[in-house]
């Protein structure tokens, strides 16, 4: 997905809400302000948002010399999440439909990103897991559990610290021995890295990379070769938050994107409604390495004879 | 009011709105919030909000090669409320207090402000004024009847088209012969100017002049000599909207600020809540001419003193 016009009031803001979160200095916040404002001036629209949040985010940690502004945040609601556990993991286990239950409460965790909301408190989060459990579902769940049992190699993308407590609920009803989990590459806004993985326990049961990258989604290009390759080589990836669904959508990859679309111009690009909750197979071309190999092929050969 | 940080995402949002609001051309669009983006970036922040709404605006206007991009808008707000008013004038007699009535009403109209809300639906602008009827007055209303007998020279700054056939209601109650109704120099959003005021049938009332800057506010070093004359020799100047509020809130001057506080930087300025409908004497030290004087004097001894 490409920038909108409309994405750039919106990372004014979210440049002065991160600044504030990092300290309470206000030329620093006035100084990553005017930055972004100059940054946004000049900027390459058909990059996709997460591009901008990578570059603010960056200067945020240059100028306050904090590496992670966010880890306290980050460890907060992992605690809040961790302690709803037993009670979650009960919910699923007596529900008809384990799968589709983990499912709505991954989802529901969504609600933990500082991007859109930078002052979400507890109370909040509360609210938005109980009513995540009776949200509708909107995509194309029914078709996930197919999905999931047809898939050999499946790479599950994390999105936020917190959250990834109920990606944990619902890798335990994945496939076991077929899961890589893969985290960002280094500390961006509240997202998860290992840190935050192995905190939700989840060395224990899956394989856990990182894509080398603190963009706040899953720009390729900036990610690592060995997150590239277990990216081509998966034939089912679960890509789970705003940020990965902006840096995906049009990538021909096998991808199913859950999300909470918290943001009116994603919700329209995937066809869906304000706040919905959605399990949303790719509408780019699903059949990876395949179709890249002949669209690539295409393109060579058009290369070629427009060259000669 | 100077502009605070929280101002800028505002401004960014609507030079876009403002774009979209004078034409279709994506391109100009980007064109606009571009140039908004590298103007913030540099921008002063001691000046008040509205000098940047004057930049951009001004901008939009060339680039459009429109005159008046808001002019159809405010010819409807301008039948719309015309149409209510032999009701809401029967409000206003059939009223044990007429004044406070009108009060009410001119301040329910100033919802009518685009650079707040683009897209103001009838039924919004019906549901507004009916509520404003009803809407405590915060501030010092039971000042202002007394304030108002006492005055010989009134000024009214007026602040949108719409609006003013409200302010046509109030200025109906105030003593005859004393009132001078100041409109912007020139068209600037959809803010009243000499045309709205005469479509109100205010010129067969009241003297008009208008004040020669086309900023969405009074900002006095921008007026023409004849406005700053009469704003320097009124004993009473009631002051509408958010715009002249931002510009004259610090201006030592007999200044009454009537607004609806929709903006929540400008509520807590004024120390007032999200939404409130406000009838406020100026918080600057009111007696103008002789307190000016002896600040200057104060001043230069001062100066004086320093420099010996």
């Amino acid at each position: 997905m490409r920038t909108f016009l409309d994405c750039i009031p919106c990372f004014v803001r979210q440049a002065l809400e991160a600044a504030r979160f990092a300290g309470s200095e206000v030329s620093a916040h006035e100084y990553l302000l005017r930055e972004t404002l100059g940054l946004a001036a000049r900027m390459d629209l058909s990059q996709s948002p997460p591009a901008m949040g990578q570059i603010i985010h960056r200067r945020l940690r240059e100028l306050t010399g904090v590496a992670d502004p966010y880890r306290a945040v980050k460890q907060r609601f992992n605690r809040l999440v961790q302690s709803l556990l037993p009670d979650l993991r009960r919910g699923i286990r007596g529900s008809p439909d384990p799968l589709g239950a983990a499912v709505r409460l991954a989802i529901a965790g969504n609600v933990i990103d500082l991007g859109v909301c930078a002052n979400l408190s507890d109370v909040e989060l509360y609210v938005a897991i109980e009513q995540g459990r009776r949200e509708p579902l909107l995509g194309n769940l029914e078709e996930f559990p197919q999905a999931v049992a047809a898939a050999e190699r499946i790479l599950y993308l994390a999105d936020n610290a917190g959250e990834i407590f109920l990606d944990r609920l619902l890798i335990e009803q994945l496939p076991t021995g077929r899961v890589t989990l893969a985290v960002r590459g280094g500390p961006i806004l509240n997202d998860a890295t290992r840190e935050d993985a192995e905190a939700a326990g989840l060395a224990a049961m899956v394989e856990i990379i990182d894509n080398g990258s603190d963009a706040p989604g899953t720009i390729l290009s900036d990610c690592n070769e060995t997150f590239r390759e277990r990216f081509a080589a998966a034939d089912l990836i679960v890509a789970k938050g705003q940020g990965n669904f902006e840096t995906l959508s049009d990538v021909p990859a096998p991808l199913w994107f859950l999300f909470k679309a918290k943001c009116p111009i994603i919700a329209d690009y995937a066809g869906q409604k304000l706040g919905a909750h959605v399990v949303m197979r790719s509408q780019a071309p699903p059949c990876t390495r395949a179709l890249a190999a002949s669209l690539l092929a295409a393109d060579e050969s058009r290369a070629i004879e427009s060259d000669s």
